[in-house]
C-alpha cells in the first residue's frame, strides 16, 4: 500500500499527517517550530517527532513524504534536510507554497500566512508568486518575531528618550532584566522567542503597542 | 613601577596601550573586533593579542587596566570578561564612555561613536549621558552594521517589487549567491559582517543607497 505523508512546519509548530492513496487519513501528529533555517537541527527533531506520531508502526523507509517549511528558501537547508530524511522520497517546498495549497487548492488567490515569520502569496491560473518570508533578520515585516523585536526596541528608545515610557515598556524592560538584560536577551533569542512577546501587543491598549501594531499592520496592508 | 593599561574595543577593532604613571607610553597593540556581547571568544583573544603587542615581556598579572568596550552594556559580558582577565585589576565600562573621555576629557560636549555600532553620548558637568548603542538586533541605528543590513534587506524588497531593481541591489544579491544565499548569509551574519557591506553604499550614488543613506543619516541627526 501506497503511503504519503504531509508535512506543515513553521517557526511556531509542525504537523504531520499520514494518508493512504485515497486521501484516507491514517495518522496525525504535531511538534515544535520547524524553521530548517534558524535552527536546522531542532526543526529536524520536530519534524521526525511528528512523523512519528502520525506513522506509528509504519515503515519511514518507504513514504513519500511532502513537506512545507519555513526557512526552505535559505541556501542548503531543503540539500541538508533532504539529506537528513529516513522517507523513500522527499518534496520539500517554504510553507507559502503548501499554504497557498491548503487555502486555495488549484483557485485563484492571495494568502498571507503570518504566525513567527510572514509570507505572502499570491495563485493565478496556477502560476503561484511569493511575496517576503526572507527571515526575521532581513523581513518578516508584520509577523509574530517583528513584532516582539520591535517592541523591546522601541522600550530601549524609551529610555533614550526618543518617545516616551508607557507602563508596557517598562514592565517589558523590568522582565528581561533592565537594559543590560534585554540587550543580553536580544542577541541569543530566536525568531520564536521575540514572537512569545507578540500576543501581549497584540491584545494591549499601550500606546507603544498601538504604534508597533499600525506599523505591522501597514506593512502587512502593503504587501497584500 | 606601576604600570597601567587601556584598551579601546568595538565591533571593528581593538587597540591597546601600555603606559607609566606618568603616561609615558611604553607600548601599543591593535588586533581585531573586541565585541563582548555579539561574540565573546573571539573578542577575548583580539583583547588579549592586542595587550600581548602593547606590554611585550611585562608580566600582566601586576597591571591595572582600564577597558572601554562594545558590548559592555549587555547582561553578564563585563562580569564574564572580568573573571577572564589575567590583570591584577581590571575596569570595564562601554566603548561610549571611554569615547567621551578621549575625546572630551573633562568638557562639556556630544560625542557620535560610529563603526561597526553606534552609539552617542553628551557629557555636561562631568556627568555622561549614554544613548543608543543597544546592538543591532534592536537599535545601532546608523551604524556600519546597520547600514548593511538595509541594503540587503531593500534588495530582497526589491525582488518583491516593493521599490525599484537598482544596480546596486542585483550585484548584492548575485554576489551573495541569489536570494537563496542572501537570507543564509543573513541567518549566520555577525554584525561586523553586515558593516562590511557599508563602505560600497556610503561610496555609491545608487538610488538605494542614497535612500539607506539618508534613513542612517536622519537616525544619526535625531539622536544629536
Amino acid at each position: 500500500m501506497d503511503l504519503f505523508l504531509g508535512i506543515d512546519g513553521g517557526g511556531t509548530g509542525c504537523r504531520a499527517v499520514l494518508a493512504d492513496a485515497s486521501g484516507h487519513i491514517l495518522g496525525r501528529g504535531e511538534a515544535g517550530p520547524a524553521n530548517i533555517a534558524s535552527d536546522f537541527t531542532g526543526a529536524l527533531d520536530n519534524i521526525l517527532a511528528a512523523t512519528r506520531l502520525a506513522c506509528g508502526t509504519h515503515d519511514l523507509t518507504t513514504l513519500s513524504a511532502g513537506l512545507g517549511l519555513a526557512g526552505a528558501n535559505a541556501a542548503g537547508a531543503s540539500d541538508r534536510l533532504a539529506q537528513a530524511l529516513p522517507f523513500a522520497r522527499s518534496a520539500i517546498e517554504t510553507d507559502a507554497i503548501t499554504a497557498v495549497r491548503g487555502a486555495l487548492g488549484a483557485a485563484d488567490g492571495i494568502v498571507a500566512a503570518i504566525g513567527t515569520g510572514s509570507v505572502f502569496a499570491a495563485q493565478r491560473g496556477g502560476q503561484v508568486r511569493q511575496i517576503g518570508g526572507w527571515g526575521l533578520v532581513l523581513g518578516d515585516e508584520g509577523s509574530g518575531a517583528w513584532i516582539g523585536r520591535a517592541i523591546l526596541s522601541a522600550a530601549l528608545r524609551a529610555v533614550d528618550g526618543f518617545h516616551p515610557m508607557t507602563p508596557l515598556l517598562a514592565s517589558l524592560i523590568e522582565t528581561h532584566g533592565g537594559t543590560a538584560g534585554t540587550v543580553g536577551f536580544s542577541l541569543s533569542a530566536r525568531p520564536g522567542d521575540f514572537a512569545r512577546l507578540a500576543p501581549q501587543v497584540i491584545d494591549s491598549a499601550d500606546p507603544a503597542a498601538r504604534a508597533v501594531m499600525d506599523h505591522a499592520i501597514t506593512d502587512v496592508a502593503a504587501a497584500i
